[in-house]
């Protein structure tokens, strides 16, 4: 019981660090985000940090996989389906230091081998389920042809969110959330027969 | 005239080395590109390489800008519009080394200062100018509407294109020239008002 409660506090620990690296890499950026200013802020030594943490590249992709989730129940709503993609799109905008922070490791784990591979794998799986979903969602209600490509749209909107982050990194001007809901649009659109007056 | 002939040489081995940097990166990546094969295959030492291009980084550099200059030389038409697009598609996808650098190095350029930064915004302004052309050429062939947001097209193709690359990287079962010709079939769609019978 001893063994439970000590992996318990372990675990707590664990979940207080990553929540602390999210908001210091969300202001701040990988690169400028440092051990010891998350160290300090949840009241340990930087090797005190690194006995949580093997490596900083550990740290950022448990970083990426705790946005996920937080972002998922904060922001995202199964009901609202491609709406509640939306706001995580929207709400990606005021966190350039994620948004950097993805870019740069799905590049990376596109190296055999990467330690971020099987994490990116695992996402394009879980992002394209909710696609689909979403798809299923705008059937259902009447907003989407029956014979959409849930597949090609999948791919399709996750590369062109992908995509955008780049670019609006670059040049903030840019609104992702803009692009992507006129592009659901067109979607939306194609789906229909077309009508031959 | 002598120190001309000096510098004309040196241009010419520095494209010769750009060259062979390009075929070797194509078939093993950045990072199973040796310094040593590059040298080997253009008949200088390793030190001697480095004459031409003080860092790695600055040679791959080099590498993505003179695929691009022969990329549009020998597979873009302007004539072709679209079709010239789809043609770099498709031959990237015998290119896996290449198609990685670029994500690598778009993503890295996303960093302030980055040596790569200057080049992908001035990439990005070129390739949204040659969609824009593609859509008047489409435009004026009477295959799109008027009204096309030729911004937002560019923005999103674009987009698309950066996202699917990583898509594929990850798994070459994923048709990048596929999703984008249907990408674009959607955006003709979506040009022409809606006929209600």
């Amino acid at each position: 019981m001893a063994r439970r409660g000590q992996y318990a506090k372990g675990a707590a620990k664990r979940a207080e660090i990553l929540a602390v690296a999210l908001e210091v890499v969300a202001e701040q950026g990988t690169r400028k985000a440092s051990n010891r200013e998350i160290a300090a802020r949840v009241g340990l030594t930087q090797p005190g940090l690194m006995h949580y943490f093997s490596t900083r590249e550990e740290l950022f992709l448990e970083v990426l996989r705790a946005r996920d989730e937080r972002d998922h129940e904060q922001f995202y709503s199964p009901l609202q389906g491609f709406q509640g993609f939306l706001h995580v799109i929207t709400h990606n905008a005021s966190v350039p230091g994620l948004v950097r922070l993805y870019v740069e490791y799905s590049a990376e784990a596109t190296l055999e081998g990467h330690l971020a591979r099987a994490f990116f794998e695992e996402r394009f799986t879980w992002v394209r389920g909710l696609m689909v979903e979403a798809v299923e969602i705008e059937q259902a209600a009447e907003l989407m042809g029956p014979d959409v490509d849930t597949a090609y749209v999948a791919d399709l909107v996750i590369a062109a969110a992908d995509g955008l982050q780049v670019q609006w990194l670059l040049d903030p001007s840019i609104d992702m959330a803009d692009r992507l809901s006129r592009l659901w649009q067109g979607i939306r659109a194609a789906s229909w027969p077309v009508v031959v007056a």
